[in-house]
């Protein structure tokens, strides 16, 4: 495989994500041209984006320029750019551009690199996604924030019991890690930071559902730790709804179906998405150009170098793939950070090997363990035949993402602002501010806030 | 004065800028009900608000939730609710609600104070707004990072020197304090922190230009510290535009008439607004009811004791109001921050006296000194007698901003972000992210930056 005519090898990578960041940070010193092209300028740290929806954490605690990172590296290019599609004949990706614009509409590359990412799949209901919040972008966390504040405030003035009520039930649906986390930092926003802070409403009397269709929480972990995360989420005033399917979301609350079909309403203002995942579109157009397979969660069947079929030089990772195994078969690796960042280093690997005429081995993920979070002091653990729960769980879960932050000065922010909150017992936080003006409903991914409070 | 029948005197403060705040905070231990509404849940720290449109500063780092504040006060409500207009007759205030809410419309009180503040003037054209940005409320701050950052995003897309240049070339209108600040940190934005970030410019060359009608900078200061000032601001890259006056603002560029009216076009994707400034459209809703006088900047003339003509129980203060003197001459104090804490303090002693059934005393601003920063290092302090430029002035200017800042953790984090920026010069800053995804020109906070992207 060699570079272009007069030029070094060129590798574009797609996603600033964990996936393609740390591709092309292995690339740093490698002889190869990086261009690394994200519709964003940060990096964001998805496993405490949540953290920024109840105002632990500021957004810019949880995001860090990707400018910054390679501002010494003068092989890395950052580009700010939408990438629309591939043309994988000709070697090229698409950019978006607008009217006008003199930037260029499509990048060269040699070895092409795509970790888009996901998104929140709403099981083909589109129309919920108007509705519910999610955790997941940034601005998405932004405008959750501001949802479960303006309904504690909406709570306050509100003069019916019913509708005091509805304001203060917050669904959260799916009980992932990520659903268990918010769920439990919802309950310590309402019973520990907010407490004290109304008049007319006692905030400690918030309800948070956590909604779930499997008969235990935390389904990827072993079921002691399920039932443990289980007692801890239910001694902050979580109430785990096991055995129920959503069948329904709108702006007075959810329905819920159990195993005998019959369904129960729930009147609640605030809803946030945690269930399913879909791969990024891109692994969509992917697939189609070079015939591989396309699962139902949107993502591309890559091979077990992560290399698209009769195209070596295109390497697909992260959420939006599955690879296959020995025998062809597709692996379903979780969704998470650690596999991604494996796949990077892989993915850097196997480009500096090929350029050095050194064979490919392929991939394979080493689970090193899964963590999750339920509040100050309660986590659970599980690191193959050790399984913790309690505060040892919580304080490898604290090490393991403050060293895994990027940047210095977030790392200390980040350790700063949880040491206050922790020695307050969380009654000290001061991220906890709405932005957007709650009378504007012109912003699409505001207008669910706004629509609720105009009803 | 007496309060209502059975119950304790009712204080109403509108507006929890720096005079509401003050007001509410010393009525804390009075016999007496505080209500304070805002249209926000927190408190923006005003004169640091231009550091988070460089990316210095983090949004929560310059904001604090007024619940917060208030939690322990068990005689102080905070209300979220848009002030309409008032009922003085009646001792009512119109509050906005959207259909359908059953939240009250209306609240009685037997003292009203109200410190709404100002926003900026255009002069007549309005048309400007949409295209300068602010660095006046939080989102406009948010919106001109993003604006600032886009811009060399840009340029380094832009395939055309004149396109690259445009997008280089930042004005600042207005050359008080406001105005110096932002181009000083903006100087040092392109030639600090951006330096090696970029492959296809160098965002040293950035051109930022301050544009001012007088013939010096900080009109308000004594000349000798206008020279220091401008002195510096040209070593850090800053071109003070002087004796020019905007005749005309759109997305390609500003029109400046020079004293001959001979007129000058520039070339910029991005103009900052902090010229003049207009008292809120509350003031002369006030005037209106009660036959006060209203200026032409739109703020109310009130008593030497601050209160309204015939209504000694409505106060109004801050960057609304004028003040008369002794012989009934309004007097035009600064819209600065001390000036809005000397009256809202002079406020809240003026209504626990009259409880009291004591004599009012007039109100007197006791100008403790101006100070305005420029860079690290650089400022200029205007003491009276003494006048200090350089660092002095800056660690002056340093120390009173962490002193006044309001909440331990915001003060702490503020220190730590300065420490590490100090210490780095400038290299080392977190907060550098553009939200909004700038495919989105729903939000018209958001459009400007949208706007010129789509061009």
């Amino acid at each position: 495989m060699a570079g272009e005519a007069g030029g070094r090898h060129r590798v574009l990578v797609v996603g600033g994500g964990f996936g393609g960041l740390q591709v092309a940070k292995n690339l740093r010193h490698a002889p190869v041209d990086v261009t690394l092209v994200d519709s964003r300028n940060f990096h964001l740290f998805q496993p405490l984006t949540y953290q920024v929806a109840t105002g632990a954490l500021s957004p810019s605690d949880v995001t860090y320029p990707l400018r910054a990172m390679f501002g010494s590296a003068p092989n890395v290019r950052v580009l700010l750019a939408e990438v629309t599609g591939f043309d994988l004949a000709a070697r090229k990706i698409l950019l978006a551009h607008s009217a006008g614009s003199d930037a260029p509409e499509s990048l060269e590359y040699d070895t092409l690199v795509v970790a888009a990412g996901s998104s929140y799949s709403y099981f083909g209901h589109d129309e919920w996604r108007e509705v519910a919040g999610e955790v997941k972008s940034l601005e998405s966390a932004i405008s959750v924030r501001s949802q479960v504040l303006l309904a504690f405030e909406r709570a306050e003035l509100a003069r019916g019991a019913g509708e005091r009520r509805a304001e203060m039930t917050f669904v959260v649906v799916g009980a992932g890690p990520t659903g268990v986390e918010i769920a439990g930092q919802l309950a310590e926003l309402a019973r520990g930071t907010l407490q004290a802070s109304f008049q007319a409403i006692d905030p400690g009397e918030a309800r948070i559902l956590l909604v779930e269709t499997a008969d235990r929480i935390l389904g990827s972990f072993p079921e002691s730790l399920s039932r443990k995360a289980s007692t801890s989420l239910r001694m902050l005033g979580v109430t785990p709804t096991l055995n129920r399917t959503v069948v329904g979301i709108d702006r007075d609350g959810v329905s819920l179906q159990a195993a005998d079909q019959s369904t129960e309403r729930i009147a609640a203002r605030t809803v946030i998405w945690a269930a399913g995942v879909r791969a990024s579109p891109l692994a969509q157009k992917l697939g189609q150009q070079c015939g591989a397979h396309v699962d139902k969660a949107g993502r591309v069947t890559v091979g077990s170098d992560l290399t698209l079929p009769s195209h070596p030089e295109v390497i697909a990772l992260g959420d939006m793939v599955s690879v296959s195994d020995e025998h062809g078969t597709p692996q379903s690796l979780p969704g998470v950070a650690p596999v991604a960042i494996q796949q990077g280093h892989y993915a850097a690997r196997l480009i500096i090997r090929r350029l050095q005429g050194r064979p490919d081995r392929r991939f394979r993920y080493v689970n090193k363990g899964n963590l999750a979070t339920i509040g100050r002091g309660r986590a659970v653990a599980d690191l193959g035949v050790i399984r913790l729960s309690g505060l040892p769980a919580w304080l490898i879960w604290l090490v393991v993402h403050i060293f895994c932050l990027i940047g210095f000065q977030n790392r200390l922010v980040v350790m700063l602002r949880w040491s206050i909150s922790f020695l307050s017992s969380g009654r000290v936080q001061g991220s906890r501010i709405i932005t957007g003006r709650f009378e504007e409903p012109e912003d699409p991914r505001r207008a669910q806030s706004s629509a609720s409070t105009k009803r």
